[in-house]
């Protein structure tokens, strides 16, 4: 399998805006600090969009869909049918996602990036860059071949190009895909070199024999890549354990950073995508917003490696991008704070500094 | 100094309801628990409104601002105008909770419990039930008298009241008054028996030095008050430290509970009120929904001692009520996903206990 260089321009922000930034922040009517994790937020979104009034435009939930050959040798508690009837749920607007992308005003797509099930297409919200139903069982062969694997990161980047052309600054990334949360624990644990045994956990519900279950089969598919050269590069990395909706997810993320997008990183398994992304082009992690911890324990992996520390934690285990949608008020706050709170001067408030 | 006995019937939700609520929460589209915090919030909410289909209804955002005799002592970083000044802030709608109310849809009223200044009043938002300008130093007497601090409950009371009779049952508290933190320590450890030094903090912003001064001036304080006799009984505690929008607020909150409103609780100051009330009537606590922890290190001991876990953890330490208002997207995500989100049943989605 090739190497992978991948087609994107991706910068970080210039810093030069840093100190104007800070400056805006520090004269607002509060102590120094006291908004807290809200303050770096707001200087990370001016900094993407390199202005001190950010603003958010048409922020859009993307939804990416796969299933997994190795579901069926039993790495999940639910039946893969669940991917395409969750899919359906999604279309519906009755899974969790619509009701939280709803409740705080993100539009939602969903993207079939290879679920096995043949869906009406031609429906508003479905997007089909199906690269095939389902990857191939990755305790015996790799999940795709690079051929797919770069596919699948240029169809994903195609959706962004549309998006952006319609005027969104902001993506909210979600999942849905019976078996990811397993692929993501291969990904976090080659890429991050932290020990298998704690980036698995029980993903939507296995109990406590599905979990030893599940660890051994994974230890098996690493052991098949070990034999086969194995090693952390990313895109190989991607295309021997990753989704579909992985790889399109990475692709996704790749394309807004460049486009220069606040990407909504959701958990566990939009994490492995962000942290792949940004292991292909390390500039990416700039644009990223860490949304929320997750209750996998593999997230903490990521997260240190991403040096991340995520904006709400309420142990949600669900995926699909739920904890990007509830984040997001957080995220309209700061822009709010930055662009609405009065400064000192102009609210005729004594500061500290002056009085003491 | 008498004990109190509050003229308010505050009952705990009948849990009755609790099963089906329950059932309806597992029987949504996702792997039991998935929604963490937010499942159990679904929960009280439902059991708050003795409803499977809570609503949340003309939400409102209360801020209490009063001053404190023992400010001009030393136990803030900030001088006392700048109560007032602030308060000048909300109503001009420049402060960061008129920008965090707004942007989540929230409306705001700012009561003047007891501000050392001359507002001119019959102004939009601004409520007057000033009981004096400040309360007394208690670094040398009790804060207020038992009657002062009778009519600020009284008073607080009536208020909510009046934002049920139009249709409000769902009310963030806030407060603004320069030195409330160190009112809130007081508390805080009169009521739950932590130490002193565990429930004092930097308040705004004070360094080493101030830290030090004002943890010795509330050593002084509580000298006096247990010469006097001291205890825990909670009208009391509330009388010797309290400010008067503490008293206040406190009113406000029995009476909510006592119309079966949800109380969004902010951090440490607005938390010391919620203690003195819970003390008072202990049901009250089913009514609280605990929004954001503080940065202030007191906040851990009235957690524990409420049992509480709040919803966000931002490193805020701003008070007005920012983190009640930032917290309310997740309070509506709760109910929304209650009410709206699909069954396995009425989506056709698999549940994992059919298909294993």
């Amino acid at each position: 399998m090739h190497s992978f260089e991948p087609p994107f321009n991706i910068v970080a922000p210039d810093r030069a805006l840093e100190a104007a930034l800070r400056n805006k922040i520090d004269r607002k009517t509060k102590p120094l600090g006291a908004l807290g994790q809200l303050e770096g937020l707001a200087l990370q979104l001016g900094l993407i969009q390199q202005t001190l009034a950010p603003t958010l435009a048409n922020p859009q939930m993307l939804v990416f869909a796969g299933d997994h050959g190795a579901a069926k040798a039993g790495v999940s508690a639910y039946p893969q049918d669940v991917t395409w009837q969750m899919v359906e749920n999604f279309l519906a607007g009755g899974a969790a996602i619509n009701v939280f992308a709803r409740a705080n005003g993100l539009a939602l797509s969903v993207v079939d990036a290879g679920v096995a099930h043949d869906f009406v297409y031609e429906r508003e919200g479905l997007i089909d860059l199906k690269i095939a139903p389902g990857t191939a069982n990755y305790l015996e062969e790799p999940a795709m071949s690079a051929a797919q694997c770069a596919q699948a990161i240029e169809q994903g980047a195609g959706v962004v190009l549309g998006l952006a052309a319609a005027g969104c600054n902001v993506v909210g990334f979600g999942e849905m895909g019976i078996g990811n949360t397993a692929a993501a624990s291969l990904i976090t644990h080659c890429l991050t070199g932290t020990p298998l045994a704690d980036c698995v956990g029980r993903g939507t519900g296995l109990d406590d024999a599905g979990l030893a279950r599940k660890q051994a089969l994974l230890e098996q598919a690493l052991t098949r890549y070990r034999a086969a050269g194995g090693g952390d590069e990313p895109f190989r990395v991607l295309a021997e354990f990753g989704g579909f909706e992985i790889a399109t997810m990475v692709g996704a993320m790749l394309a807004a950073a460049e486009a220069k997008m606040v990407l909504l990183i959701d958990g566990f398994i939009v994490g492995a995508a962000a942290l792949v992304a940004s292991r292909l082009a390390p500039a990416l992690r700039d644009y990223c917003v860490f949304c929320h911890r997750s209750a996998e324990p593999g997230h903490a992996a990521q997260l240190a490696a991403l040096q991340a520390q995520p904006l709400i934690d309420l142990g949600l285990r669900l995926g699909e991008g739920t904890g990007a949608a509830l984040a997001y008020p957080l995220v309209q706050a700061a822009t709010a704070f930055l662009n609405e709170m009065a400064s000192f001067e102009s609210a005729g408030v004594s500061d500290k500094a002056e009085s003491l």
